[in-house]
């Protein structure tokens, strides 16, 4: 059986494939999510390499830049050039020399080691960020976090033709949708949107983020880094995502499903039921 | 709202929570997967750091060094000591010198730089190993598949009690589990089921790996690189995991549901139905 290419967009292939049922075996057409290497460099400097969905990459970059503390404002990165290649993507980003500086400060400390799982760290010293505690106070109802994941299911286009990917959004105080932002990994759909939003100059503390997926820590540090007070999951959060939303005043909530929702910290800032 | 502990164990710790429904809020206490930084070190030198679920965490040791291609066999891991600290989970192998001299060549090419997302990887030439073909001929029936996925979810004890957890099992030809190992990253769950099956001397060519997740990129290279011929997943492949899965004559089947499941690479080693 070799792989027949149908169709191929940055986003996802189509391949052919042979769908088993109990009628039997069927030859068809399947929609796969794409996810290939996207090499992330600085200054010249080649820093990490993520697997990815190579779509909206820009935001992916800035995202990640900002949401992993390498940048502290979206001014900082001064051009970001992306270029495919046999292997892969290469996001070539030029970045203020203050934040080129620090990041290569970060990286001395590691001279000759690899690292991975935690953006580098190789230690466990290095491997947990304490971000700032979180300062919004918007509140949020109950009504609006399930009319937003409804609005959030509606939009995830290459999650509806590959069952292959989670989303990012950015929801309004009143359950509307802003952004949505894909990728085959959780963490790069919750940068991308990051990125989004850093692009469009919009502000993080007016709203929630929402995700399709599981609230791990690295999803609760990265939203706190930036500043957002809720993180909304379809699925559960760890024990360790719950322990930095407490300390990051981050409310957490998980389980967002129609019947309901369990919050896990910062229940400020959701309104109780008139 | 505080966090209270209820009870913790390495796994899974109890807090209080509160659950929102149409009938109000409700204070109660709810199971979540436990997740910690475990830092990788090799002859006492720090390797990766990666956020796992504490517990089989010598078959996570194990398993990982062999999928990622850091020992050859089982016997090259002389020792594995795990030491919890307030910071995580430090596991100290003492390995075979000439694997330990691999790794210090691996290494040496990335002098001071860090990298991430796929294990040390910081440019594209780095980030895709490519394993030799596998060479498994076992057969397997639609029944077998869909009866060892049934049997694998009746056996996942962390999912049940968190909704948090992946799985990774270790399937027969006849769709007996022999092993089930649980975590919260899917990476992670893999691995320990690896590492579980190379302590017990177990065959990785007469039987078949399932995942209750999506088959990405990495979870097809890790399978290939033990010589696993058939990897069945809940959910969907990405395109890259299809490649790899051709190129490494891995079996890759994906939406293993009620209904039925498809086929993306490597279907001899399928039944057909009589």
């Amino acid at each position: 059986m070799a792989i027949r290419l149908v169709e191929n967009d940055s986003a996802l292939v189509r391949i052919a494939v042979e769908r088993w049922t109990a009628q039997g075996c069927m030859p068809c057409v399947d929609a796969v999510a794409e996810e290939a290497p996207v090499a992330l460099e600085y200054n010249g400097i080649s820093h990490a390499v993520m697997l990815a969905t190579p779509a909206d990459l820009e935001d992916f970059a800035l995202g990640f830049s900002l949401s992993e503390g390498i940048l502290q404002n979206p001014s900082e990165l001064y051009d970001c050039e992306i270029v495919e290649s046999c292997d892969g993507w290469r996001v070539a980003m030029t970045i203020a020399s203050e934040r080129f500086h620090g990041l290569k400060e970060r990286r001395r400390n590691l001279t000759g080691r690899t690292g991975c799982g935690l953006c580098g760290a190789e230690t466990l010293a290095q491997a947990i960020r304490r971000p700032a505690p979180t300062r919004g106070h918007v509140v949020f109802s109950s009504e609006s976090l399930h009319a937003g994941m409804r609005a959030m299911a509606a939009r995830q286009r290459l999650q509806r033709d590959t069952g292959a990917t989670h989303a990012a959004a950015w929801m309004d105080a009143d359950g509307a949708i802003r952004l949505v932002r894909e990728d085959v990994g959780r963490h790069n759909a919750l940068d991308k949107l990051i990125g989004a939003m850093a692009s469009a100059r919009m502000s993080f503390t007016d709203g929630a983020a929402l995700i399709t997926s599981r609230a791990s820590y690295e999803m609760v540090q990265k939203a706190a880094t930036m500043g957002i007070g809720l993180l909304a999951a379809i699925s559960a959060p760890t024990g360790l995502a719950v322990r930095l939303a407490e300390e990051s005043n981050v409310t957490l909530v998980g389980f967002v499903r129609e019947r309901g929702h369990v919050v896990y910290s910062g229940s400020q800032r959701l309104a109780q039921a008139a």
